[in-house]
């Protein structure tokens, strides 16, 4: 038996990745955790409500506000990006453990956007390890989204980490999926900033995107090891296997 | 300037990594973090203060039992190993946080012998960005610290993950280092059993280390991405970089 854990925040991502678990693998199968934190919008827990009672599969609701107030008790004065960091990272070890305790796999909701954009926690929200959306881009999702199913109050409201009360992914670029999207999805096949450039996107566009990608690049790779042997794990490019 | 954060357990291969550290960066730019919880062996923090003596590098004790607290306050039946991978979590996203604070970077501490054995936290121990031992046996890290004057104390002990009151790593894995790190030696330079055995390596233990090693292979790969596209971040095998 297949058993899958997941963390449903509201948003379309896991929102997505819970309607195709389902359907992959049984609602009984599929076991959902919502994680509010104090500062969590309320209307999070309720786009939350709205996918289990679609897809009637179980669901538990596991506060870490304890477990963050039990570290910003030593740690007062942290910042609302290390804050957001701390949760998303919280939330990480409550489904981890949830996983061990339900011998269900967790399953990431990351999806390619955001990924190549290096838009979220490190040792977080990138941590699963199955991505059923890590290959599609967010305006991808949203599109899957509908196709789905899932309710349109969750796919048309604008994209959020809920991190910070107000936040929303666009404003934190400087530019909308739409836009971002197409850029990235012409870079990954290779093209240059000037083909980019000649085909009509806006140089500050590109430009923008580009930065994002280059300076994040030490997010999807594996840490990096002092080699000193021939048989480093993972960095001995002459081995194809990991030992 | 460059500025480093690590954990100090009180064990060996931490030691290393802070006197390894206070040579390349200068003592006053490598912070050690002792992060007890209530059943962390008190030897522990005399041992890691030892370590602190001998190099006069700033530090600072984050008791971790109130972050663990908040989560097992609302799931008390946790098992002792749920308990240690919940605390070597907690223990990441504390020094995470603390390098996003000094502006420094989380340096790993993790061996070749463990990784190679899957004998860790998965996105705890292995999830700093850099790892001066990660191709280093047990054995290694041992004549190292010897050499570099770490005390005899750390040197001697048994080694120990401290997450379970009297564990040690050898009685958890069936083997000693000393054994197994010979076996390793061989096994990641392509020797098979077969040929392990006419060395006149005992094939029980053989049989034991093979084991570890290929049934942990998915704790030193990247997460798993649904392929959908020809670019899918990592995975796309005809394309040399990330994205």
């Amino acid at each position: 038996m297949a058993r899958v854990v997941l963390g449903l925040s509201g948003g379309v991502d896991s929102a997505v990745v819970a309607y195709l678990c389902a359907r992959a693998f049984g609602s009984d199968n599929v076991h959902a955790f919502r994680m509010p934190y104090t500062v969590s919008s309320p209307e999070s827990l309720d786009h939350a409500q709205l996918v289990i009672d679609a897809l009637h599969i179980p669901v538990e609701t596991v506060d870490i506000t304890g477990m963050v107030e039990g570290y910003t008790a030593v740690e007062p004065q942290v910042s609302p990006a290390r804050l957001g960091n701390i949760c998303a990272r919280c939330r990480m070890v409550v489904l981890f453990d949830q996983s061990a305790k339900l011998g269900g796999l967790p399953i990431g909701t990351g999806n390619k956007s955001e990924r190549l954009f290096g838009y979220y926690t490190w040792h977080a929200d990138d941590s699963p390890p199955i991505n059923p959306l890590g290959d599609l881009f967010k305006t991808q999702v949203w599109q899957i989204a509908k196709e789905l199913g899932v309710p349109s109050v969750i796919v048309d409201k604008p994209a959020s980490a809920d991190l910070i009360k107000g936040q929303t992914d666009e404003s934190d670029f400087g530019i909308t999926y739409q836009k971002a999207d197409r850029i990235l999805h012409f870079m990954v096949q290779g093209y240059q900033k000037e083909k980019l450039a000649e085909m009509g996107f806006d140089k500050a566009d590109v430009d923008l995107v580009w930065k994002r990608v280059e300076g994040t690049h030490w997010k999807r790779r594996m840490p990096t090891v002092a080699m000193l042997s021939t048989s480093a794990i993972g960095e001995y490019y002459l081995r194809p296997v990991d030992y």
